[in-house]
């Protein structure tokens, strides 16, 4: 480990100075939206090119390539003599604790959900296994868009245990989280969620469904759930708008023993 | 909420069949990508057309169309005469706990930092106030690309407050994470970090650094470390690959009365 030269990069003042213009607008670009997602910006209103340049140190056309980035994610809309505005709510899903999607956005409004499909399938042996039945065993699919007042949010494939499966889609889908349905038809809570969380560029027909540009950043979510008594229960792939979603978790060091 | 008509879907088989060929390729898609990011095919091959139709009860149009999609998407090769294989291997992320990148990736390779830009800056108020720094103080601000055996993998932004980050930029970052070398220096655990994921398509600069298509989906996150202490000590803006990367969580039910 080399320790040379303390402080010998502050030194440097003109190291920053040289970088390329794309650097600084990414630099920017970064606060910027993390700035529209917590919003910072009073009626999504963002100041204008000279007030930002200021505050970031940076020239002009640096702050105009970065409001250009965040145009491009479809996170702006920049008119002329009005300037620069949020054009997208951007929400919050905390991955604290195991939610359903109407359950997790009731603070920002209403889920609909859409159900495009509904029905025993003959599932793939990975889906099987995963969900502890026996080979040739039925599953129940189901696959719903789900809007936030109306607007597209997820597309959600779902691969349900049959005695559980069955009854949930005799009820009513539309307004409920099969979370709640689950835990109604079963007597007991569920336990835990294994989640892997993905980004996935749309495909035309993604894109068409979620009302994304072909090729739109996708939030793609696995959430394999469990019973309180550890019985597989749901299997679930999850594809989120990019520009209408994020997710947050607080992690915890671990102790210096337990850190491989 | 209605519950008439129970198991009535049940017994509507051809609602499943009447669904668009996009809409089964997607469901395929969907579970193929997980037992690649899983390591199910052996040697990373996957089975024929023919194989993975009688496994998933579609056509082989249907998995043509299924394959094209993890194509579009980087992770799968198709070589005519010689089947179909992986060709990006996906690491998973855990975010059960507060890890490095080199900490977290040693069972996959050796992660190196290529160090873009280190010293200090006036940083815009949104950061400083985060770090908890009086208007006008500075920050250290470290870019790095960073690789795992030489590829690619992410692009780190990380403000430190200067006391700690003048200190660090000091040492050998080229193959230390910068959470190890922030421990050594202040002498005391890091506490608890606030992790924000999302989705975003890469620019063109971007798309240079990590080797990705223009637009390619890329997992954006920011992360806000303290100190066992509390005090805050490192923000990060990273941009990871999406094809070479998952992050992975458990979630657990809260109680009934933490539901709100």
């Amino acid at each position: 480990m080399t320790t040379a030269r303390p402080g010998s990069a502050v030194l440097r003042p003109d190291v920053l100075g040289r970088r390329r213009r794309a650097d600084r607008a990414r630099q920017v670009a970064e606060v910027i939206r993390r700035q529209i997602d917590r919003g910072d910006f009073p009626q999504g209103h963002l100041p204008d090119e000279r007030e930002l340049g200021a505050e970031f140190g940076m020239s002009r056309n640096t702050i105009r390539e970065a409001l250009e980035l965040l145009r491009g994610e479809g996170l702006i809309e920049r008119v002329p003599g009005l300037g620069t505005r949020v054009s997208t709510e951007k929400y919050a899903h905390p991955l604290d604790h195991l939610r359903g999607l109407a359950e997790t956005m009731r603070p920002y409004g209403g889920i609909t959900n859409e159900v495009r499909t509904a029905g025993p399938i003959r599932p793939p042996r990975s889906v099987a296994d995963r969900l502890r039945l026996p080979a040739g065993s039925p599953v129940i699919y189901l696959e719903r868009l789900r809007r936030l007042d109306g607007l597209p949010l997820s597309v959600d494939l779902t691969y349900l245990v049959p005695e559980i499966g069955e009854q949930l889609i005799a009820h009513d889908l539309r307004n409920r989280d099969v979370f709640g349905l689950i835990e109604q038809i079963c007597g007991q809570p569920l336990g835990t969620a294994e989640v892997t969380l993905e980004a996935v560029n749309a495909d035309a027909h993604s894109a068409a469904m979620l009302g994304l540009p072909l090729g739109g950043a996708m939030l793609v979510a696995e959430r394999f759930t469990r019973l309180a008594d550890g019985s597989p229960v749901d299997l679930e792939f999850l594809r989120f708008r990019g520009d209408r979603m994020t997710m947050n978790t607080v992690l915890h060091r671990p102790a210096r023993e337990d850190r491989r």
